[in-house]
């Protein structure tokens, strides 16, 4: 990778500033849990895997501005920078797991004083940015089998190194296809408002010579009329139990479209995406965003005065329209529910007697 | 209307600059019929029957410029300023439409002199404008009565008073709605990359006080998947002997996401929209515009340097994912290519001697 969407230098966070993509290459220094809050709302970093490296950092950085005395008081203090953190996006479900893994190395050295709780915590966020590389990695690997020679492929939103620590997730297949010498071609839906695609994934593909054409989110479904897509891959915000997805506003459209003209629609994402605690898609938080982001361009407004709009950031993809969820753990097609659970909880989560007692009970 | 999409004033067409809007209210003066074939091509003026009816007074205005003496003389003239005119947007048929109408105008007077020449030539540029108002009158309060109390609609482009001479097709019949005291509320699509949703359609909307919200063109499915709209209407550019439809891009996704969410697909253009010559709409032809639409906005790049863009005008919408086409001569539902040659040739359309032949051959 030519660039790095976010990095740890000297005791700060430096993403680069996606909103100002692909014009300039600008690179912001965090040196606040606030300010890591702060980038993470103005999708200064943005997507869900690389939003919850960001927040481990914001954990981190929280931690070391904190001056408590007593385990109690810095449970206070990070209990309201994890609660800062959060509030910044609701849909994306990474924010919340990274939060928690922090919390959860902060609470098993408690005891061991503060300097311990902060070099522990300081290992376990380059940990989650180092395990976020390889899982896409590992992901790409496992997702590429999937896309065949010669064929063309359409992504929304994105995806990619940019929406991750490095490598990416959709466009970490893709990557990976590329990388394996398949000659394919990325159409990339420029995915208004926040152009994304055009921006964004336009960029990454460009950088790595992938070769790719930009539409309008309008046109994917004539061009799957005339045969011109062969399958589409899209990230995710967060899978759920049953394996609706929640991803980037208009990727529920698409994979609609997908179904009635018998394409793939295949959703890559890691481990870390997927939410077992909600059962169905109905129930994802979805973050609505400012009308600005439709009403302006360029700080320059664009529709009449006092427009009203809708701006919903997330839609909800029913798991019947998803043909594969490609996981760094595995790839899982029809039957969600029994696949994300195995991935999440394979059976060397249980321990070698609960397996036995589990199998007795099956062999009775 | 507070406003006039296109005036004849002292020998000018004076039209209002859609590019503009709805920042400006800026009016642009058209002297010659090169001015109104560029008028045309940089979408000043844009809607199938709008640029039919500045394609009239583009005619007229060529006519006007002629020194031609002799009737072969000012046909070639005429045939270059309808060659000019027509290559300008290759989609809509009511410019072809329009056009013919000016040469079959000259050619039935050319044998009274030139004077006579400009004089019914001009009187027809004006009974196309006012036709077209009227006709789209007529459109609306026939199409209304689809339009239930109390529904949200979803419209796609501008299909209203400034894609025609006054009042709209699509928006025509929500404004007929809406004026017959329905309760409604108008979604509108922004419609990438012209933005004629946001821009014009939100523009037209707001001063007539009509309720809507603006929302991005990838938002429409999943607010149908949330049961927000219940029917969706827009306007043709093209619609060819079996019922297939061309209209802007985008079109074709919202039939067949409105197909598959069981909502109702209409379809509002006037007769001079129906081109019978053509069977099928894969015979259509589609605009590709430039790339610029897509990479720079308000003159300034969005996306990367060198990016390839497709940038298709508009789309096919085969007929079967239509539910109804509203003309002002009448709704057409299923068995389109019966219904659409009953409305271009109507019964009267036949001399009776004609008919009687007919009726004879049916009986034996």
């Amino acid at each position: 990778m030519a660039f790095k969407t976010l990095e740890w230098k000297k005791g700060k966070l430096v993403l680069l500033d996606q909103t100002r993509l692909p014009l300039k290459e600008v690179y912001v220094e965090c040196l606040t849990y606030q300010e890591v809050a702060q980038a993470i709302k103005n999708m200064v970093v943005r997507g869900a895997p690389a939003i919850g490296v960001a927040a481990a950092f914001g954990m981190l950085l929280g931690a070391r501005e904190s001056n408590a005395r007593t385990p109690a008081t810095f449970r206070r203090e990070m209990d309201k920078v994890s609660q800062t953190l959060l509030a910044t996006r609701p849909t994306a479900v990474n924010l919340l797991w990274a939060v928690e893994r922090m919390k959860r190395v902060a609470e098993e050295n408690m005891g061991k004083g503060m300097l311990v709780v902060g070099k522990k915590l300081q290992e376990e966020a380059l940990r989650l940015l180092e395990e976020d590389v390889q899982t896409n990695r590992e992901l790409g690997r496992q997702g590429q089998i999937l896309i065949p020679d010669g064929c063309s492929i359409l992504t929304h939103c994105n995806a990619g190194a940019l929406a991750t620590a490095g490598y990416g997730t959709a466009l970490g297949v893709i990557r990976a296809a590329f990388e394996a010498g398949k000659r394919i071609h990325v159409f990339i839906d420029e995915t208004r408002p926040f152009l994304q695609g055009s921006r964004l994934t336009a960029w990454e593909l460009m950088k790595d010579g992938i070769p790719c054409t930009l539409i309008a989110d309008n046109m994917a479904g004539a061009l799957m009329a005339q045969g011109k897509i062969q399958l589409t891959i899209v990230g995710a915000d967060r899978i759920v139990a049953n394996g609706d997805v929640a991803n980037k506003i208009g990727t529920y459209s698409l994979a609609r479209l997908c179904h009635v003209h018998r394409i793939p629609f295949y959703v890559a994402a890691p481990t870390s995406t997927i939410d077992l605690s909600i059962k169905r898609g109905e129930a994802i938080p979805i973050e609505q965003r400012s009308p600005a982001e439709l009403t302006s361009f360029n700080g320059r407004r664009i529709t009449p005065e006092g427009m009203r709009v809708l701006n919903p950031a997330f839609d909800v993809t029913p798991h019947r329209y998803v043909t594969a969820i490609i996981t760094e753990k595995g790839i899982i097609q029809k039957f969600f529910r029994t696949g994300l659970k195995k991935i999440c909880f394979p059976p060397s989560y249980f321990s070698p007697s609960r397996e036995e007692g589990w199998e007795g009970r099956r062999r009775r």
